[in-house]
């Protein structure tokens, strides 16, 4: 089964957005060991969405399209494919209904006219509801083939793929097929070039499994992926890969697929049942974001502060106004004494302090845009340390977080 | 002109890349005023690439493609390229020449014999020098089309295309051609079929402009494409259009083109000399890292307390235990308590209180799940909203985070 994906859209090819539901569902065909040859995007044009099914129907025997199916008179991916069918379009009950749900859960006692559009589908297709939105997805045989259409905002798009389009197609097309499965581990500590050296040889293994290795600011992901008969199969050859990668990296390993250094640190706070709590400068809450990004965080994290101005610090997190002029707001003095004003006012086991230079103004000679010092109080005991960052503010905010919740999970490691 | 933008590598039929080059070439072309018709991504297999550049020929006039250029058997695109014209391929001096330089600059005296491959480009073509990496690009007709061949590492891509690629196409095919120009309308407090249903006749404007709307969490986009002779034309059609959309949407338009909540937000606080501190329950501490994201708002924020246990709202924000007590954390009196306590402590004239459900626990009938409350304090006068959202933990996050600056936005507007 060979598939092609669809994008439907007139902000990608004005460059104006990123095609990442077209990733995700890569991956999740793979999965499926679907093989996929292609991807289109297509602009919201009646005749070229027209052109593109028809080039897809006549390569692929799965064509999934992404986009299109809004309430505007721009939307027109369900129009279209329902052109393929001579039996017209029909109003979805089950949509109308979960449409006027919608809308009534906004508030609003009555659903907009143009709403009502959204759950027209073509007479000959099965719905998949949407647990996000309003418009429902669909699939459809035409001819050998299958053709799928989902929502175009990912938050729509990937839940109702995982709740019907991947069941549908395990139940429909998957027999006998090849599996690709992979699996992400996730490091923190370590640059891209000193992960590749320790890692080299186990790169360079060929054949059915690969390993691939991909930065980000703040974190450099390992990708193992391999092919073979069978889920199981292919599950043991990552092992075995995983195995060897995880004895030359250890700890610097903080999670697998989509784990985030939060859930990480969220993890290790609920095993050892510690509590923590964090006062901020230069990140502006942007750890306490993440870590309350995990479900749960309410057991463990009791408060943060965002001490942006003096004034906050020395008035809330009792930072003495001598340190602060003494040493700077950015000094290691002042995170660490941040961090215990956070763990007396919260009375949390562990604290963070956090204090820097964000940019892209407020760097000196002595003190440059990028200099960043991080606390860590656990107890009565207190580790600080320095870091020299680059990048747009976002940039340095985003590593700075990193770097604080690493420090935090080594911390607790080592905690009983 | 119209163009296709193909890009070559399995590696993105697997998901496991983004494409990017798409979006800079999509940006790229639209600033010379080349329509991108199609994107289309195809794997390092010579059938299918050659039947991808098939339909391209037949309904582009501009096929570019990313990819492939490499020293290994699987980079295939010049291959493929080559076999449309019966001349045959040659080895180009200029890029042989910069291959062997740029190992002797690696300390490599020696260039590894499967370098030489990369210098290989068809007889007929142009050829592009590559500043960064190895491998050369080249541009070449056929037919009445253009076949442009660029690397696949978006930094070498991009200065080849800067450097090459834009300035033959400007000479090229650019006389008598039209610039595309677009600019995006960001509004908020709008959802997407109440937007529309206020801008539904200026959305049917057909030709040269158009309007397209993108719903996102938490705001809504509205993007004006115009197509003109050059740019200042197109830029009085986009005023033109822009006028009639303001005029329906008024204060819902917070920003245009990368305009985020908070700078807009940092815009008003910053004119009107005044202050801000947010105290923050369900966001976790979002709001102030999306506050902090704006250089200089260290002018204007002053503190942000994330008060997640009930501890911290009535130790540190000072909420009354009994208000707590009596209509729990998630309720109107608390979000304005919260608001009062930020304002008290911080010294600020604005603060914002929030609190509500993030979900996906904690929930209950009366109280579900999305429930949320956002208090808006300028000095003595309180405003409290109530709003129930759907979608994830973060989605949700994101939205009050939205819904939270833009009543800030809106407290502004009206304040001296």
């Amino acid at each position: 089964m060979n598939a092609e994906i669809i994008a439907v859209g007139t902000e990608f090819l004005l460059g104006q957005g990123v095609n990442t539901n077209a990733v995700y569902l890569s991956r999740a065909l793979a999965s499926l060991g679907i093989n996929v040859y292609f991807h289109t995007t297509v602009g919201d044009n009646r005749a070229r969405l027209m052109s593109a099914l028809k080039t897809a129907l006549s390569r692929s025997d799965l064509i999934i399209t992404t986009g299109g199916l809004g309430p505007t008179v721009d939307d027109i991916t369900m129009g279209c494919i329902a052109a393929f069918s001579a039996k017209g379009m029909k109003s979805a009950t089950s949509a109308l209904s979960d449409i006027g749900k919608y809308f009534r859960k906004k508030g609003m006692a009555r659903m907009p006219a143009v709403a009502r559009k959204q759950a027209l589908v073509p007479r000959n297709a099965a719905v998949f509801r949407n647990s996000v939105g309003t418009a429902p997805g669909v699939v459809l045989r035409h001819g050998r083939a299958l053709i799928m259409a989902l929502p175009g905002p990912p938050r729509e798009m990937a839940p109702m793929f995982e709740d019907y389009g991947a069941a549908y197609l395990r139940e429909n097309c998957c027999a006998g097929a090849c599996v690709i499965k992979s699996r992400t581990l996730r490091t923190a500590g370590l640059i891209e070039s000193r992960v590749n050296n320790r890692v080299r040889d186990v790169l360079s293994i060929s054949g059915d499994t690969t390993v691939g290795i991909y930065a980000h600011p703040g974190n450099v992901d390992l990708r193992i992926t391999a092919k073979a008969v069978d889920s199981r199969r292919a599950d043991s050859r990552i092992c075995r890969i995983e195995r060897k990668i995880r004895q030359r990296l250890g700890d610097h390993i903080y999670g697998i697929d989509q784990d985030e250094l939060e859930d990480a640190v969220g993890a290790l706070l609920k095993s050892k049942h510690k509590t923590i709590s964090t006062a901020e400068s230069c990140t502006g809450g942007l750890v306490s974001d993440r870590i309350t990004n995990v479900s749960g965080s309410s057991g463990y994290f009791l408060m943060g502060v965002t001490a942006y101005s003096n004034n906050a610090k020395t008035k809330i997190l009792r930072v003495p106004a001598g340190v602060l002029d003494r040493y700077g707001a950015v000094s290691r003095r002042v995170a660490a004494c941040m961090a215990k004003g956070a763990q007396r006012l919260s009375g949390s086991d562990i604290a963070l302090g956090v204090t820097g230079i964000a940019g892209p103004a407020g760097g000196s000679r002595k003190k440059p845009v990028g200099l960043v010092y991080v606390s860590v109080v656990n107890g009565a005991k207190t580790r600080t340390w320095e870091f020299r960052l680059s990048g747009s503010r976002k940039d340095i905010k985003y590593q700075v977080s990193c770097l604080a919740l690493d420090m935090v999970r080594r911390e607790l490691m080592v905690t009983r």
